[in-house]
């Protein structure tokens, strides 16, 4: 990692995206007002591998405790601004059907009345951005703060392809990579097939489009070359709320640590997506991705690879 | 394979089930009276390996070149019986919503009424044996006709299982290895998690429990170990009928090939049983694995594992 002028660490990954209180309410338990958002379990996942840097926004009802706990874990809140006239974001949700189905009971939009995303002035060169599910706007707004030609990957949800189409369609052919779920994958290109859909989001010119199957893995396209990889096999799914974007920061993660996008290492970044995403579904909320170590994740990760490749 | 005393040659792997016209409807189109039943597909898939046999009746409505067709593609039918006095099993269905859901609409058990499965004298020492879904009255009854202790391998569906739990479990009990698709393994024990439905069924004896999860690929336990292998991802579904039978003809054909069913094998088996089922599924009816060759099926597999292992 770089050192700027302060002696603060650059983070190597800077994401933009939601924070937020969860509550949610599974077939089996319920938590209120746990930590959540799409930029959090993003930064949760990407922590293992690299320094990650938040860009986002809280409201006045947010625990300077919480933001503390960010940085004992390597995340750098420099880029998250508090909004003192406005609450947190805040989602209520309800997983139905053995979490085949999730609806939505209540969501308060808190500081996104307010907030446009601002990047830190140190962190104009950073190399590699995630720009996780929120506003296309907003993800356009922080590429354009942006020096540079970082590696950028976003992600999108059903709410966004539905109301600002050509937004997202503009922010995907600004990325070097896209990472979707199944259904917002057919959803955009309308099409029946996962391959044929990665095909048509490829063809807007993202070198790589990965499409996440939630407990069956994901699906990538790179180059002319398709990479496939199943789920880590688990013995209970108690929440999966933030699986899709923790997976992402194992894979962006991954692949900026290693400083490379292709091929052997790609196809690597899947496995470890799947890791980090597999940890996150074990506990209501984030419970259990704050507290995981690179260790575990590295047991996880044999674990994976010897079910996968036989060896 | 061993020669008997007439000069035809034993078949490796013996298959009992059903031989059946099928009446399909997809979301895209119709077929009638296709050629179907799980004997079927299971051979058809097996016999990219090694020489199945079929066990099972068809009636007075099944044309004699049906039959030549199997013999001239390496399928032995010394164990077909044809019953003069009923018509062929047939079943009329529907694909709804993108193939997600399967509806019965009409069932004709034809010979059924009147058949109980009899092995060739000369098959009594055949060294693999399928019990393709079918009444586990019929899967006890071929295995009590079996010499030597052969690896059998058994299937099963949700009717059996709803309506001769015991049935099913004491075929399980008697089976080597178990082959079941994810609402099967979770119907039969009640349970939420794959892997959980898994360990139980293997807790019955079986060595290897395998369960199928369609476009996702499959799920093993074997020996304390797990392997997780995808599915290879088609750009179209023409109907997935069959698919779950020719993937466990292409497990059984590949471990019958190679003699051993264990560790790497079974695993390398995964992948040819997808392989064969993703063949199956491309057109209405078992029409592109009749046409398939061994060709095909290679090139195929070489495209998955390198999509699986990224090599």
């Amino acid at each position: 990692m770089r050192e700027v002028a302060s002696g603060s660490s650059v983070p190597t990954v800077v994401t933009v995206g939601t924070i937020a209180f969860d509550t949610i309410h599974t077939p089996v338990a319920s938590a209120q007002r746990v930590l959540g958002g799409s930029a959090i379990y993003f930064a949760l996942g990407a922590r293992f591998f690299v320094r990650p840097g938040l860009v986002g926004a809280v409201g006045n009802d947010f625990p300077d405790e919480e933001l503390s706990q960010f940085q004992a874990r390597g995340i750098d809140t420099l880029g998250v601004q508090t909004l003192a006239r406005h609450r947190t974001f805040s989602w209520e949700g309800r997983y139905l059907d053995n979490f085949s189905r999730r609806e939505t009971i209540h969501v308060d939009v808190g500081i996104f009345e307010a907030y446009a995303p601002k990047l830190p002035e140190a962190w104009r060169h950073v190399p590699f951005v995630f720009l996780a599910n929120g506003s296309p706007t907003h993800q356009v707004g922080l590429l354009d703060q942006i020096a540079g030609a970082p590696c950028v990957v976003s992600d999108s949800m059903n709410l966004w392809i539905e109301i600002d189409r050509k937004g997202t369609e503009k922010v995907f052919t600004r990325s070097h990579g896209v990472i979707l779920n199944d259904e917002e994958a057919l959803q955009f290109t309308g099409e029946a097939s996962l391959l044929r859909a990665a095909r048509r989001i490829a063809d807007l010119g993202p070198r790589f489009v990965i499409i996440k199957k939630g407990e069956h893995g994901c699906l990538c396209l790179s180059g002319g070359r398709c990479f496939v990889v199943p789920g880590y096999p688990l013995e209970m799914v108690s929440d999966p709320t933030g699986a899709g974007d923790s997976f992402a920061g194992g894979v962006m993660g991954f692949l900026a640590e290693r400083g490379d996008v292709q091929g052997a290492s790609l196809r690597e970044a899947l496995l470890w997506g799947g890791v980090v995403g597999s940890l996150c579904v074990e506990t209501l909320g984030p419970e259990r991705l704050i507290a995981a170590t690179r260790r575990d994740i590295d047991a996880r990760f044999s674990a994976l690879r010897a079910m996968v490749e036989g060896t």
